[in-house]
């Protein structure tokens, strides 16, 4: 009965407003799939965002909180997990996702948890088309990662990747 | 949109047949009052009981699993969360749920659970008669503990905690 | 090169004068041993005066802190690891320790040290006589504990654990 | 009496000769200084080098394990903190250290190290010279990271950083 579960990585309260837009679109397409969406679950950028597209279609929400407690948990995750151990829950988003989606500008957050994705092997997707970014981390990952320009195409390779993890 | 989410913990491989049967018994009622089963997630004891208790019934079931893979996941649990962090992540069990419920006889890693809910001031009812347990814990728990003999037991005072905290 | 590394473990604020006063004695027995000391690195309590007491007389002592930075670190830790974790640091309290102590009066957060030992099947000592504590802890433990009254029988009894583990 | 912590990150398997070289006489530098050596304390690639560089001049090592025992340990390494929590880790690493060198070619976990690094404002040196990495990297950090040629080089800011951070 085990569910598929994307994670969805980006900036809090650095997102731009493109970042955000793209990330409550991702998260309303990964639900319209029946898949869960995770996430570090604060009430901020990316993290707010993906939770509240989710919901917006009725899709299921898991946040990985750094918090001890729920005060800055965002108000579309239906499934807080309190782990209050920072930046180090940040293993767990990657660990707990079936496919990881890093969403928008990359700050340092985001970019711990790129690493730890290719440190563990994860399938793993940037909606990012900065050159340098793209450059750098090709270089870190081997060809272990995908990058694409809009949630359309993400949920796309989404749908090759876990046919491909099933067999 | 948050869930109420309930945490049951107790033995894996050295539960008893009691001990499973109200594990059972206890995902039934607790998804029935249309709250999360949390649990260690493993496929062993009380952790997988009180899963497909939940499942028996059509609840929802959260799993924090000390590996990183889903090799040992109870296949009663929806939603895996890999924390690779062994006992640490017992910390996580306690602070994720509304509610603690040790279900059956104490055995190191519950009882890491217990003191954790206790040191974490959690709501916490133990499924338990040894008499000497009682003593001791209540003890270290100060006020802040239940004992009760049977699953249905623990759902009513369940309902009185959960409406404390609301208010 | 590895060095010989004892966790005491204790009450913060609840540690009475004769906890604090048993821990300083010994964090000066543990010292004069050429082992070092491992704590929760906070500067209160068993934490602090364990440390205080290896300092008088020149020993080398490590702190597992729950938080990140170091501004309730015990003046007398010498190397403190910042985890940021709160409680989810105490696994690593008690696996990074050949031996464990837990010193005085149980509290929560000593008594999940405790369950984690026993739970890591680490070598584990403890300085003191209540017996209700004694009789259902060993019920938990099986063998693998041992009650002592005084910081020096602390010592004689690692002396022959220490032999054990090398063999 | 807490001692001046240096963190030194860098590959472990993949680690390249100049890497181990430079890393061998980084620990050997910072050991000169004083201060103690904190590494991921594996014995590979970059964390075994900057501990055996150490103690050849009789420093003090400290290495933060992703394990739950010592038989993948540095041989060079005095005091292993064992976690047992695998790459959730490498924040421990970061916070730490009063400063994290980057020493070397960069792979996914010294990746993740540098992002928790700059997530966590610690001063952070590297020692690398690529160009896309340069670019990347100041990108996401803002000011907050140097990058130089040499180990000494890296001695030398190091001294100008903790003059910093003690006024």
């Amino acid at each position: 009965m085990r569910k598929t579960i994307i994670g969805v990585m980006g900036a809090g309260d650095s997102a731009t407003d493109k970042d955000n837009k793209d990330a409550f679109e991702l998260g309303k397409l990964i639900s319209q799939e029946g898949w869960v969406v995770l996430s570090g679950g604060r009430n901020s950028g990316v993290m707010d965002a993906v939770n509240q597209g989710a919901k917006s279609v009725g899709g299921l929400t898991v946040g990985i909180l750094p918090y001890g407690d729920n005060d800055k948990t965002s108000s579309a995750v239906d499934i807080p997990v309190l782990t209050n151990m920072m930046s180090a829950r940040n293993n767990i988003n990657v660990l707990s996702s079936d496919i990881v989606i890093a969403c928008g500008h990359i700050e340092s957050g985001t970019l711990s948890e790129i690493a730890l994705a290719i440190k563990n092997k994860k399938s793993l997707i940037l909606i990012n088309n900065e050159l340098d970014t793209k450059e750098f981390l090709q270089r870190v990952a081997g060809d272990n990662i995908e990058f694409v320009s809009s949630p359309q195409e993400a949920i796309d390779i989404c749908k090759d990747m876990l046919l491909k993890q099933k067999t």
